[in-house]
């Protein structure tokens, strides 16, 4: 496999320095009988800047000093300190955990969150003081998506160590979880990797066998893909060097979905390794709507706010992002990757997928 | 395995010739210079009846004559045959279809549907003419659910037939598609199926090995479970005698979720086997906020307007569910699953569950 990862207890116990440093340089601080204080980078929207160099989101150069000497400061770095211990702790145990589950523990310790907003957003602060995405301290999102194809993975999850699965073991996919997502990749006899938006399509595909005919992995995200999905996606790109093409419903939605895979959210700015930058956005485009004569349904007003939205975004000035919009808004239409169905079931596997993987050429 | 369920060719011939029948018929009847005509059970709001000795929806005795003598139900019985004629194409060459995949390809065939409830509506009618559910003719919903646990199972679907899966083999789950829907139960180690409604829960329960602890499969049902993974744990309960513990959220959303596992939908009192009768609701109880004090949210107006629904409806008119009910209507507080992560992210399994495992006992 292509380029050098870290073996999962390498990662773990980098996870751990990472997390016991924040720990450690807290308590010398106080040794050295000074308030404790934490520095980290500032989150605020005048700090999020677009890079179009690697296309995403990052921030500035903005520090901002979170310290127990000043009384409004001492909640959220009590708060932080404890999340801290609290993943440390997942880590070491090997547990995962999730958002939600994250908020509601804090009431074992009496610590206080007033809601899960105020949870979430010290998770987000603990993310950029250690540059460290939640899930690399096992705190995973609830898992909705799923993989198929011949890629062989090997866990690294307690009690399934050194255990391997064939990703074609079973034909209606594989969810993506914890135990996938730190698995490594052992062998792929797949030379692509196609991500779809949408379940129904991805068991067209498997029927339909893409896997075999266009030796493709295939992923369905079920909508918006979640942010191990989209880092799973990212290591498929990266580590075994399969190019990446998205396919997603012919509206603003859905090129919104693929935006994310590829360029990261405003969010995650505080992030790297999080999204694709050269995967590439297949469809159903606007153009496609006229070329391919699908049904379509008129864009509603919501649709219409959200286009506008998406044309003032510094990530989609260029094109096919900033004809597709410019088509959307003369067409005023959308359409599903369904709509295909009106040429026959097996037409949009037929016709358009290899339509639309020319554009992974080269790239 | 308990129950002589008939082989997947079995039941795929079976199916075509029911579809056949419709065809034949009609035939028959054109042959005989008769206008030709389906009879079909009555699915309007009268003729729909609480069954309390099964426990769920079924159809009265009242029918309806569709005609093609009659100008106003020419549309929806060509539309009918066209539906039939499509299915019994999609069974005949091994496909699977969705709803939605169905409206669209009407069009391939210059069927005029307005919109995708008019096309649902009339598989519906092909429903209950043929007393198939329309997993049977393969068009299904798309897959979110997902089951872990010692059962192996063996493929019917084309290209797999034969081939074995254990479902352990995936610590993260595999999803509940058409090839597990259509799978044969080879072997199983589990005595009971616990459902649970969130994907975090899941991961929680296979990282606890509940199903080495208390030999059970686990599944996520992702929120309302869709018809194939209802009629998938109907299967477990009764090709493999397993008793079934349905765990959801503490509020009336995840109470009907549980209710609609065990006695089905109004919408599908045309069809029997969707449901499972002796499934047990487990919780979270709204006596169980009280009894385990679970942090709590307020019910909001509109979790109060649905309760009043639930409380006028037959299905919930009996314990558990009458006094649930009532005490929520006395408390006003709901709690999710997670709540339980306040004593701490094992006591859901390590105390809560097996408390509730004793309901099942003589179930």
């Amino acid at each position: 496999m292509r380029g050098s990862r870290p073996s999962a207890k390498e990662r773990r116990e980098a996870v751990l320095q990472a997390l016991r440093k924040i720990g450690s340089d807290i308590y010398d601080q106080i040794v050295r009988r000074e308030f404790p204080r934490i520095k980290m980078p500032s989150r605020s929207t005048s700090n999020i800047l677009y890079d179009r160099d690697i296309k995403q989101y990052v921030l500035g150069g903005k520090h901002i000093i979170r310290s127990a000497k000043n009384i409004r400061h001492i909640r959220p770095f009590t708060q932080m300190v404890w999340v801290a211990s609290f993943v440390e702790e997942l880590v070491r145990s090997n547990k995962t955990s999730t958002l939600r589950d994250v908020f509601y523990s804090a009431q074992a310790y009496e610590m206080n969150f007033v809601d899960q907003a105020e949870s979430d957003s010290i998770i987000t602060d603990l993310e950029s003081v250690s540059g460290l995405a939640r899930e690399d301290f096992n705190v995973f999102p609830e898992e909705r998506s799923a993989i198929f194809g011949d890629l062989t993975i090997e866990y690294t999850v307690p009690g399934y160590e050194g255990r391997r699965l064939n990703l074609t073991s079973h034909p209606d996919g594989v969810m993506i979880g914890p135990a996938l997502t730190n698995s490594e990749f052992v062998e792929c006899g797949a030379d692509k990797l196609i991500v779809l938006e949408k379940g129904a399509l991805f068991t067209r595909f498997v029927e339909e066998k893409v896997h075999e005919r266009f030796k493709a992995l295939i992923i369905q995200t079920a909508g918006q893909a979640p942010r191990s999905t989209r880092t799973l996606i990212r290591r498929l790109n990266e580590e075994l060097g399969l190019p990446v093409l998205i396919l997603t419903d012919g509206d603003p939605w859905g090129m919104h979905i693929a935006m994310v895979i590829i360029s990261g959210s405003a969010n995650a700015a505080h992030l790297r390794k999080l999204n694709t930058p050269n995967a590439i956005w297949g469809g159903v485009w606007a153009t496609d709507i006229i070329d391919y004569k699908l049904p379509s349904d008129p864009l509603t007003d919501l649709d219409l706010k959200r286009l506008e939205e998406l044309q003032r975004d510094p990530r989609y000035g260029e094109d096919p992002w900033r004809r597709e919009i410019r088509t959307f808004f003369k067409i005023r239409r959308k359409a599903e990757q369904e709509a295909f169905s009106r040429y026959g079931l097996t037409y949009i596997v037929d016709e358009y997928l290899p339509e639309k993987l020319e554009l992974m050429e080269g790239s």
